[in-house]
């Protein structure tokens, strides 16, 4: 497999693992005994996007396990203690459906039942390319003697609701007669309500109302009583099975074995839903009869070898491929699987935040959907991304009740969590809260549009959507004159659920301010485009030019919190004035929603998950590079992580601001989360949003994809673990291939066709099978070089050790050249804050800043009187060799003089740019100085050469992601990828050399 | 009794009305048929503090009632669809006991029950002086025949849990034979849950696990099976009635009635808790049968004189007056009369919230009792406040297991709602979350020791409760290095429950400061009084001297949030920024938390009840009583008012900032929440703060009480509806009587003394019979006049009308002499307003700052060359005379050129002070100006002349509470209480003429 649709042939894969032959990238093998069962038939389930069922073993019935159905749930009302007004009064709960995978072995006269046996070894292998599951179990009887049990399945994503599996007894040394009870399991035996909040409440199974059947039929009839529908489960053996009136639902195959011989059944299991009423009943159970009769009638290898065609297809559209790391990739390849299942095509179900897996979460739907599995589909199976949205578009009157309920006037709220289009959260804090929502809905129909062109689909169903919920934000936010007449969003709850109700959430406006600046350009090519449609469709809902222009109002009053003296967002209005909370402290109590009470975590620092940084990476690409950098640096550390949310939007930002091995890191938990089990949850199902997440680390973290204008625009990185990687994707119609490589960056159209992307600022269009390949960062040509000024210009040091000196000496606190050499490369609080603590002093605030000044006044008498002679050897020539190699030139001093010092020295022409030291930026070894340089010569950090003497500026430019040349002493610069005695000889040039 | 007890002798009494000598202001009479059946029985309610039961009719078993006591309740499990950690996992609930007021009437030969009969009329008369209950109700049998039955009852304060009652069954025109079954109904009919969160969980009967009884004795035993006890309620016949056995319970008198004849029953219940154990049980049982056969030798007559007795006693301590306000006279009595009902002796049970009246809020104790109940009880009945304390000390065990379960590692932290002493609050934003219950129980220990002096007490056991209490605070909040070391508390809910999770909640942290304070203080008061068992006691809890200094530098650090825009406390850190509700609109859907989500009143600026205004209340003795008008200006239109415990405290505040018809109508609403079920739900209960408040109205507020120093402070006024009033009170064992009359207050020894106190800043002792008189307010000597400059002391009127012709030439904005009259007396920016308004311009405020800078520029050229020369006719011979008179002289002028006029003028020695124009300070006829001018002269506002030229400033005057002199034109000076031509003849003098 890997050779037929691979992004690199397997001549050129680098990683020669020995599995690589035996297709094993494509194959999951896991023994049982080293792994939680639960947690296995979590990994192993398949579904076909509307019947989910998991792994459990066929001839172990009663025990746990369990098959979903999208239309199966239960309307629950919800108690409260203290209700009140707009309080969901139920919610919906996905209820495991009567389980038709059994089959029951009774072996021998004694009728001895092979689950009371013994289990040998057990061996599960899930075949990705085909889609087939086969699970090898060696039992052992309580008489002795061993049997082996092969049991094959597929899920059918051509005939939803429908599933054959094929069991095979084989005897080691047992011989006698054998009864296989084809069987439905009626008892739910899922996991039981715990104090977890996020499984919900105790899944009683549905009442069994009856059985039907006939000859080689039996129908399992369970009741929803609070919908007044059934589901019916029926099955069928291939070949025929007796059924005894006397154990209703069973069908009985007969045989005999002996030592090395073996019995095979086929059954084939299928379902139906219907009113609860007599004759929808009848009519279902015959459908159900006619479609067991057809798929036993065509067996069980005929349906796997269309699934398995199946598959081919996805993969040809969908393929990803790591070179060197083959566990990573055999996960991720997993987790796309298991996205792909999760799709039900009909429009009807949202994607559920455990898929069909398990019943976590009740099998709601959430934002999860349009934030992370979403932006994965459009790419991979676009239909099943509108499909996703049609379900959207069919609870719209349910969002607009829910609106209602929240005391939203006109417009559109969805539901937090739902399966029906009903909020079904029961703590508004972490739930209804959260109105954010509105603008994944809406990102998710912007994305649906850039990726596939079908302007259609938002005239016919999707710009109502859009619409109206962009009209909450009027009614939850408003503009207030007392401040300049900013637009405000109070009381809302953002991503985070470890800080709730709070005024402003970074994420909440960054993305409604998203929100409604497309929903107002939507409108206006809407109102363009088809005018007479917008006008019924406006007059409808009563949607006015005027609220559309109060849209465009808001979208550009619109407050974004940001904390200058921190130079980072603000999560909140108050986020940064909390305390921070102890994360080593509460190392064991993890995750700490199940330890800590929710205000001990609201009233600190601490996020779930990412927050701003989400904020970051969805609508980020007008926030200079520096400035996401220091807010990576600031929100990890107090990030807890405990959502497995949290992973995939820290890898991509972690990749974008240039902090490889948090990248890598965060891709690891978010592609392992469920095949290692890494929240310890597994068992209640598989973390969707997760799994699709470990795609947009690759794609949008390494590969650096982001949607901008409709187009796609690349920056790609390869992470120093993998040898290359590669990933398809579809886009308006079309499928192409990138593949990463050290030394370039390949695009390649599978079909279709062309397709204008951008690759590091360059445009490019895609047209014909001949693949393009770039360079790209470190092996793209350079493009400008930044200086640091103190000790690679010219050397102020004695100034400053001057300057320092005098004010040490005044305020008696030590100073010798050990001292100074701390200070070399610091900034003047940080230096004088180093000279204090060496002194022993403690000072307020105010006193440091009056002697931070004093001491500037000291050096700025030393330098008065510097001139073009005080530069170092062969500072202004590099400056004009750097010009004259067409490159730009900048300066990335931490010193407040340095554009005195320039200018003094002559070089002020020779300079494109000088960094200003602003309050918010870092010094170094923080990077901003020297993002903040190439930002302002607009070249990328990883197509620039940085110049420094100290160990701090060496790892600034490091950090920036830039190539350091230290100038210096080789064992002191060790961070420098080539150290130079001075700049006599500097001489870059555009095509970089090798480093 | 009027005459007996009351302040005013009969002769004194100016409010001669007819059922004055009726005693009437001592009796509440009401007819059935006027309200509601369920409100009479809430306020007709008897209890002894342990047993409460409501006023239903013993004839009519079975409908509705109920009897309720301290110690049955119910712990149930709380349900959560979500749960998180440290959510309260139960709930106690107060259960309706069997109720054992039931007489059934059975009439004739037929057996008529005489409750199938219909209602002629009914009237109840609650004798507060005597505590006695009697009903009479007019009965029509389906027959025809009337009847009437008289029903007595008392309470008995000496007998916890037993109640005598008498019934009479008089003949109207029936003859036949009748008999009486004393019943016991074990039947639970009161309010069924609703969605009001108000009222809680559903309280299902309690289950009766059997009959006792024996000759004349009948006992229903219930279980309360989460908590292993038992209730037995047991009842008798005085002189006997049979019990037959196919009857359990009954208890059967026979007779025969004849027209105008009558039949008499006195019955006694008691009740007996004990371990639900069949040995427990006899023993009670038997315990009880010796009780009822005690209590029925003595009679109905005996028990009920010996309760007159005790009230006797109380209202002797306790009674009020109001001359010329029957009604509400009346009203304030019932309300002392259920307050003192709802306090158990005994230090088992805390004052819950709706006393034993009904089943609201469970049965909950909440802060009410310590800010709004206890304050009244540690005047009326010291023993009873030492008593709720008592409670909280017993339960200090339960408040650490809370504060661990909210994650505080050290300390206690009270259950918002608690019975048992757990906490029972399910919805924690409105519950848990008010860890401003700790300051409420720290400030009741505080207010106890001042009024009684009994420091054993703390010793004892307060002083313990208080330290840990206080070490919440300093886990709980956290002094913050970015904001100057200032002590920040974030995460809390105040007494707004219309905002939630909020940071620096004003009240949260003025109260935690004012904690932490105490504890400090009380800790160094108990180190060195009793140094041993302070040593004990503080390394039992591990209390060090480190932490308690640590809490004075919280203390000194506390942040308390302002506005200096808008010049008044900010409720916390982000309540002003939040849009304003609009409560017009919502005026039919109140109270707002039956109608909007919680969500919806969260992020907007609306209060549910007073919470800044409740910190000023408490805590406000340093803050100025300028500001205190501004924020009760500021934030009584945006308090809904929803929370009965609102009016209380803001007609303390308005008494106190001088808003006297504000301070009526609230003191209105606060006394006549229960008699006018002005909230409409007094049938779930008493309002037993709001009743208590509104003796605090009455003494805090419109006799200005306030304890600082240890000691009693007065500032008494008198409400316009008032012909006077009185208060009794106790003081460290003296008990003394507060008279306010027009022209002055009288403080009078009762008992006990001396007693320090201070009137109006006067410090003087009661000792002995004889009554001191003070004059009070207007009727005191003058001590100030305050002066506006321009029309009075000058005229720059021509000044100004010229810059701002210029201005509004310059600008193009209309101009005129009917404009310039607009602007007199009005503010700089205001008036540029008026301006723009005129001409229809409009501005960005920084643009229209520039333009007043302008005017002022333009006006400092006009007024360049004043000199004393300018000054008007009189004035300084004027402020001559005022110094002359030894009064002080103040200038209250909104212009900020003042200070340069008065230098001009030659009139800077003549003035102790000149106002500062700030901010924060509003215009006239805002009182700020007025008030600020009075404070630095330091006399009080109602001792205070102030002489102004317009209507404004003649409105600010009036509202500042002080005479307002104008000079100018008495037709358009219409509030002014005198007009003058000019100052030739103004000569102020000490005692004041009357005005």
């Amino acid at each position: 497999m890997g050779g037929r649709l691979g992004g690199y042939s397997r001549a050129e894969r680098q990683d020669a693992s020995p599995s690589d032959d035996t297709g094993d990238g494509w194959r999951l093998v896991r023994q049982a005994s080293a792994h939680g069962e639960a947690h296995d038939e979590t990994l192993f389930a398949l579904s076909d996007g509307w019947l989910g069922v998991r792994a459990d073993f066929e001839e172990r019935p009663g025990r746990s396990g369990g098959a979903f159905i999208a239309d199966v749930y239960e309307r629950k009302s919800i108690d409260y203690h203290e209700r009140f007004p707009g309080f969901a009064r139920a919610t919906d709960t996905r209820m495991p459906a009567a389980d038709g995978k059994h089959v029951q072995v009774r072996l021998g006269a004694q009728g001895y039942d092979l689950a009371d046996g013994e289990i040998l070894g057990c061996e599960r292998a899930l075949d990705l390319a085909t889609g087939q599951l086969k699970r090898t179990t060696d039992w052992r009887l309580p008489g002795g003697e061993a049997l082996r049990v092969t049991a094959e399945r597929v899920a059918c994503f051509r005939h939803p609701g429908l599933y054959p599996l094929r069991f095979t007894l084989e005897s080691i040394d047992f011989a006698g007669p054998v009864a296989l009870d084809a069987t439905i399991a009626t008892e739910n035996h899922a996991t039981a309500k715990s104090n977890d909040p996020r499984i919900g409440v105790e899944a009683a199974a549905l009442p069994l109302i009856g059985w039907r059947g006939g000859a080689n039929l039996a129908i399992a009839v369970q009741a929803m009583p609070s919908r007044g529908l059934v589901v019916l489960c029926g099955q069928t053996v291939r070949g025929g099975a007796a059924a005894a009136p006397e154990r209703p639902g069973v069908l009985t195959a007969r045989g005999e074995l002996r030592p090395g011989a073996r019995m095979t059944l086929e059954k084939f299991v299928a379902y139906e839903i219907c009113a609860e009423d007599e004759a929808a009943i009848a009519e279902a159970a015959n459908r159900l009869g006619d479609r067991l009769t057809a798929a036993a009638a065509r067996g069980f290898d005929a349906l796997a070898a269309e699934q398995a065609e199946e598959l081919h297809a996805f993969w040809a559209a969908a393929e990803v491929c790591i070179a060197g790391e083959p566990a990573l990739e055999l996960a991720l390849r997993l987790n796309l699987f298991h996205l792909r299942q999760s799709a039900d095509p009909s429009g009807r179900h949202g994607l559920a935040v455990k898929g069909l897996t398990g019943e976590g979460y009740e099998g709601h739907v959430f934002w999860d959907a349009e934030i992370f599995m979403l932006p994965v589909l459009i790419h991979l199976q676009p239909d099943l991304a509108r499909a996703h949205l049609e379900f959207r578009c069919r609870h719209l009157d349910g969002a607009r009740a829910h609106a209602r309920e929240m005391n939203f006037e006109r417009g559109a709220l969805y539901p937090w969590r739902t399966i029906g289009g009903a909020e079904c959260s029961a703590y508004f804090p972490g739930g209804s809260a959260q109105i954010h929502i509105n603008t994944a809905v809406a990102r998710a129909i912007g994305l649906y549009l850039d990726a596939t062109g079908d302007f259609q689909f938002l005239v016919d169903r999707a710009a109502e959507v859009l619409f109206e919920t962009a009209r909450i934000w009027l009614q939850a936010g408003f503009f207030d004159p007392r401040r300049d007449g900013g637009f405000f969003i109070c009381g809302v709850t953002g991503p985070d659920e470890y800080t709730a109700l709070v005024d402003n959430n970074f994420y909440t406006n960054l993305t409604a301010r998203a929100h409604l600046k497309l929903a107002r350009a939507i409108a206006e090519r809407f109102e363009a485009e088809h005018p007479e449609a917008f006008a019924a469709m406006t007059s409808r809902i009563g949607l006015t030019a005027e609220e559309r222009a109060t849209w465009a109002a808001a979208a550009a009053a619109m407050h974004l919190p940001y904390d200058r003296s921190l130079g980072v967002h603000a999560q909140d209005d108050r986020f940064l004035t909390k305390p921070r909370f102890d994360l080593t402290a509460a190392a064991h109590r993890r995750p700490l929603l199940l330890h800590y009470h929710p205000l001990t975590l609201y009233r600190h620092q601490v996020c779930k998950q990412a927050d701003a940084v989400l904020g970051l990476v969805l609508e980020g690409r007008d926030i200079p590079l520096e400035q996401k950098r220091r807010d990576f640096d600031y929100y990890e550390p107090i990030t807890a992580h405990d959502s497995t949310l949290s992973a995939t939007t820290f890898a991509v930002l972690a990749a974008e601001v240039n902090a490889p091995e948090a990248a890598m890191g965060f891709f690891r938990e978010t592609t392992l989360v469920d095949l290692e089990n890494l929240h310890d949850n597994t068992h209640h199902g598989a973390h969707m949003a997760a799994m699709a997440g470990s795609w947009l680390a690759l794609v949008w973290g390494f590969a650096g994809l982001r949607i901008q204008s409709g187009r796609m625009t690349f920056k790609p990185t390869l992470p120093a673990d993998f040898h290359g990687y590669s990933a398809r994707m579809a886009w308006r119609g079309a499928t192409f291939e990138l593949s990463v490589r050290p030394d370039f960056a390949q695009y390649r159209l599978i079909s279709g066709g062309p397709v204008e992307i951008e690759h590091e600022g360059e445009r490019m269009v895609l047209e014909g099978p001949a693949p393009v390949r770039r360079p790209w960062g470190a092996s793209a040509p350079l493009e400008a070089v930044i200086f640091d000024l103190d000790g690679v210009l010219t050397d102020t040091a004695q100034a400053h050790y001057r300057a320092w000196k005098r004010l040490a000496d005044e305020i008696g606190a030590p100073f010798d050249a050990q001292a100074n050499e701390q200070l070399k490369g610091v900034d003047r609080m940080t230096s004088l804050d180093i000279l204090l603590a060496r002194g022993g002093i403690d000072l307020a605030p105010r006193q440091r800043l009056a002697l931070a000044e004093r001491k500037n006044g000291y050096y700025r008498a030393e330098i008065a009187d510097l001139g073009p002679g005080d530069l170092l050897p062969g500072a202004r020539a590099a400056l004009e060799r750097t010009r004259a190699a067409g490159l730009g030139t900048a300066l990335a001093s931490a010193s407040r003089n340095a554009p005195q010092i320039i200018a003094q020295l002559g070089i002020g022409d020779l300079l494109d740019a000088v960094v200003e030291v602003t309050p918010e930026r870092r010094g170094k070894p923080a990077p901003d100085l020297f993002l903040a340089a190439a930002a302002l010569v607009d070249a990328a950090p990883s197509r620039c050469l940085a110049v420094e003497d100290s160990i701090a500026g060496v790892a600034a430019i490091r950090a920036a992601g830039m190539t350091a040349i230290g100038v210096g002493d080789p064992a002191v610069l060790t961070e420098a990828q080539l150290t130079i005695q001075d700049l006599t000889h500097f001489q870059p040039r555009r095509p970089r050399q090798a480093n």
